[in-house]
């Protein structure tokens, strides 16, 4: 991805949510949950400190993470949607 | 559990909430009081510093917790409901 | 107790409120007003400041107490009431 | 006064609103407009530094000072009602 | 004046609304359009920094200011109505 | 100007609203549109840092500015409608 | 350009929203997407740190960013619409 996200923020790339209920039911677009689970596909250099220095981030390109419902920024690149949003959105890393 | 906190975080899950009265009467879901302790499973690496290093967290895995009701966000990992959430809504642990 | 409050919180036991009036009147457990005094059972570490080090704390175990009626959580802990709330929340202690 | 304010608060005796006009006429106590005047009673250490240092307070017991109408709490000590409050919230002192 | 503000308040005495208009008709009180200039009687030590030292004050006793409309607390000392606010209330001083 | 603005503020003279359309339609002064540029006639010693020592202010006298709409505090000195706002509520200086 | 913005702000010249649609339908401008990727025309200093020091800009002059939709003042400079926001209200740029 040729898009570079700024300061602490990282760009996301949601997974699909599941189009068939266990019972094999179709899910209409609009019923589908918002996922809460995706892949990193691009990190910021960090969040400033007072010295000018980048703070680490959390995650790495390729990450598995699950990040808050509402958090974030929706875009869409190259036909892609994709998530920008802060690290601190980022709960958890799958490891 | 393959899912790590990040940042201040903890992942918790929560004691069942007693389905039984003291006078043996069952109580339906709905009615359940909605729990406040549970385990730890998992624990982040801390909030970082101003200068990039972790603050120690206050609790270990296996620590049975206190927590805020209203805290943290519910998630199901591999079928199991958890609870993200910052260190600072853990209330008190077992000693 | 063997609950460690975690971070600046205190753990308190509310002083009985009144149950008989000056005319001796008894007054049911509703109309009851909520006890703003209460003796500290337990105390945590302290906050942590920018090094990781711990803030003292301002009372300890068995300090009579003047705290903020709203403060803090109640909880029930081997079947007793108490209340965790923050060391900042307290008011005053009676020397 | 064996009550210890917590912190940067300060403990307060407000002073009696007046209860005759200029004029002579009495008003009653729910027409008593709330006094802003009182006199200091007990002076907390301080609030605590990045270093766990208290830093001074601006008044000392026996003060005579101007304070905010809606700051404070109110208290009832040994029969006598008094406010505690944040020694920001004090506005000037009589010298 | 024997009144000393405290931290970073100064006392101001507003200066008189004109009461004629340049018609020189005479407005009532209630009409009085609300001043925003004054004179600084008294001026508190400054506010204090992280180590326990005052910041300096930028105005001092008998400067002329223009100070914000909604700022301050109006007290009456000695029978003169007098305005206390912080010196971030104030906006410009007449040089 | 004999006003000197305090703290991170500065007096700006908003740029008169043009009159006349470029149908040359002449406006009533209700329905000018709110100026946004204006010259800067008097710059403050700058916020204090934690050492009370003064930022560097961003303008200096004479600069043309644009500003924040709602930004500031209008104020008449001398029979001229001046702005008195802080430097943080400047957007841009013409070069 | 000859305008300058201060502190951590830039300036960004907002895309053309495309104003036919994949059928060719042309759109009025009423109903145009508002765009929400653009052109850096101009940056700031960056802001001060607590020594005075500008911390460093993330873009620059020319790089083409995604920015918050709802973020930044439109001002009209010789006849130019453009877009005035803080640095941190800049998502991600092309890299």
């Amino acid at each position: 991805m040729n898009l570079k996200p700024l300061g602490d923020r990282v760009i996301i790339k949601a997974d699909e949510a599941e189009t068939t209920t266990a019972s094999g039911l179709y899910i209409a677009s609009e019923a589908k949950e918002k996922p809460t689970t995706g892949v990193v596909l691009a990190v910021g250099d960090g969040k400033l400190d007072k010295d000018g220095k980048h703070l680490p981030m959390p995650v790495k390109v390729g990450d598995k993470v699950i990040y808050g419902k509402f958090g974030g920024t929706e875009v869409t690149v190259d036909g892609e949607d994709v998530l920008i949003l802060r690290a601190d959105d980022l709960y958890a890393v799958f490891a």
